[in-house]
């Protein structure tokens, strides 16, 4: 094994991009917001000391070209986003981006059979446009002419946005992934505590989590507080209360499920009004989409229920989905055996975070390796990621080249 | 008994009023709102054509004097309030007024060893001010310099509001009641379900519950929805379910206790988030103060149970207590004793809701009667009274009349 970046070479790298903000004191970089063009400026100094080749796609996208033994070599795209959530952490995204790097620095200029592409997607959070993966929907195609004309709070369009950063948004169609492509593969933190409950430094991403959203309302009967008797209400919080339960009972009855209602609101929404109407959001997530489908209509059924006794009506409306993705098996494969190869523990996991590797696995083949997160903190300042961990994600990466190297010839 | 009015006449004045409005198509009528004068207009009109004189004191309310037999008589005072919540039903209120003139007129001219003083009260919803009551309290005198600074939405104070009605706030301490009061007597509608599941259409009110209200707030951890397992959350909006719950439970088990939860907050709300805190409103009443501290002694222990075993932190801030107001015994039995006399059905309840009546008992003895309230249905244009229950209210009143002179010789 070759020497490889020092891992806190890597973090102070972050730290530094993290500095790069909208916001003085806080992390937060938003779709081709004036600091994403600083974050630019470092990775494509860093890229081309390397002897890479880099540019900005008409999607905002940093794509940086490490060439392979011949020129028509096909390429493994190594990527991650460089837009956050509000006051994020210095990592999320980010670290995925700065260890593509310190792959290919560590390669000391050994070129491979296989190109290697450092993708830095313009956005992945969704924070602006109110719509996630605009930088990934780009390799793919499927940045349209819908996505570019959706507005931000400010009524600027993401044509508009591409424009303002010197870009042209009528050229977006140029960013879409050309020639032979092996796989994506992206290094991201974890963003929960299963690695750090564990003890185990990283984590091998089998497949990604499908979603549902919903939508839910429970409606009684708004009624005076002081006047209503307990027995003769149809009270719509009580109501929405017990089903919360209802869905965390479901979640904790099934193995692999994740439900979540993160919103709940009273209408009228007085202190002395018993509340007409509750309404709720409800995220429900599993690797397998029967299983969540399963835990849907479990969760549906038992607010139907709760209505019935109560004497309510329930209501569960703006559904989305979202499948599952699996990562390749094959890629899945040479990840496991870097993992080993590198002497670390094994443990595979299921993504409960939507990530662009779902975007681009619509198209290539692709893996993700997690990095334990400590105490489970993410989207958070206090986000952080251990040196040695890195260490251990730099050493697998390599591992995983070589891996690759032998499953395409060297 | 004497020919008394026709009560679909009583029900005729109350909607009439109720079309003064500061909004078209729905009752809202605020303190000293522009409505507010025009229905002084009329209800004065009224009641001049019954030979009272009648003033407007500084605080805004509308005062009619029925002579005594003699000059120096005692006054027995009959009212409610003139104010409304925003898009309010035709009776909360008014109907206590307009009783009130419809006993003065049932008595065709006949003097009482007993002056009868009708008040149509300024302000008792606290809507404009978020304070209730700016009526009544100037009769006891607490409509003092600090509440007269209280500002509206617009920044316009009490006193402002005051004088823009062409009154003069330096002069509210001369509303406050002098001479001789025999109590005061207010009739309304129930505002809630009882008496129409009784089939009753009276209740005599024997006091009005005491309150506790307070915000509470369940403090976990902040996580992302798809990253966190079931069994590592500490989800706040679970945990403030879980207490929904516990409040009804509580109120369930505890004759007379009513406990409520109108509002309810997740932090950060986001549908994709396990909320970090959830906070809440409590509304906890009872007829009897120490029955009340008890239920709410058990639901905070309740809440801090719950946060010990979800490893959360619980705190209940910005208490509010407000005792109980007991009914005079002796006007209750007069009330009594002249439901019987009109050959009703006998039924004693406790107000939930605070009533002007709370507040002038802590001046002079009070009693209350109640009207079926249809469907228990208030603050809501579909507010409704029965004409038999308007009639059997006026008999009810007439005849309480005449066990007061009993007491009060004739």
């Amino acid at each position: 094994m070759v020497q490889s970046v020092n891992p806190d070479e890597i973090i102070a790298r972050c730290k530094t991009l993290a500095a790069l903000s909208e916001q003085p004191g806080c992390t937060t970089r938003t779709f081709l917001s004036p600091p994403m063009g600083e974050v630019h400026c470092m990775l494509r100094a860093w890229m081309e000391s390397l002897g890479m080749s880099v540019s900005v796609d008409s999607a905002g996208n940093l794509r940086g070209h490490y060439p392979g033994v011949r020129p028509d070599a096909p390429r493994l795209l190594v990527g991650s986003h460089l837009d956050t959530v509000p006051c994020a952490g210095a990592f999320d995204g980010v670290l995925g981006v700065v260890l593509g790097i310190a792959v290919v620095e560590s390669l000391n200029g050994r070129r491979l059979p296989f190109g290697i592409e450092i993708a830095g997607f313009s956005e992945e959070e969704g924070v602006r446009f109110g719509v996630p993966f605009i930088g990934s929907r780009a390799l793919i195609g499927t940045l349209d002419a819908a996505l570019l004309e959706k507005k931000d709070a400010r009524g600027c369009t993401v044509a508009q946005a591409i424009r303002d950063f010197g870009l042209d948004p009528s050229r977006v169609s140029e960013a879409i992934l050309k020639g032979p492509v092996l796989g994506y593969v992206e290094f991201h933190i974890e963003q929960g505590p299963v690695l750090d409950q564990l003890g185990f430094p990283l984590g091998v991403v089998e497949g990604i989590a499908g979603q549902t959203r919903a939508r839910v309302s429970f409606r009684g009967r708004a009624n005076h507080a002081g006047t209503a008797p307990m027995h003769l209400r149809h009270d719509a919080v009580a109501a929405v209360a017990e089903w919360i339960l209802a869905v965390e009972r479901e979640a904790r009855a099934t193995p692999g499920l994740v439900a979540t209602v993160g919103q709940v609101e009273a209408i009228p929404g007085a202190s002395n009004v018993i509340a007409g109407e509750a309404r709720a959001s409800l995220d429900v997530r599993h690797a397998t989409d029967a299983q969540r489908a399963a835990g849907m209509d479990r969760i549906v059924a038992a607010a139907q229920d709760i209505a019935r006794r109560r004497e309510l009506t329930f209501e569960c409306s703006a559904r989305q989905e979202q499948v599952a993705v699996a990562c390749d098996p094959n890629l899945v494969m040479a990840m496991e055996k870097a993992v080993e190869r590198a002497g670390l523990p094994l443990h595979r996991l299921t993504s409960g975070a939507g990530h662009d590797a779902m975007i681009l696995a619509q198209k290539v083949p692709v893996a993700m390796l997690f990095l334990r997160s400590p105490g489970g903190i993410s989207h958070h300042p206090d986000e952080s990621v251990r040196p040695q961990d890195v260490a251990a994600a730099l050493q697998t990466g390599l591992h995983f080249l070589d891996q690759l190297e032998q499953l395409h010839g060297r």
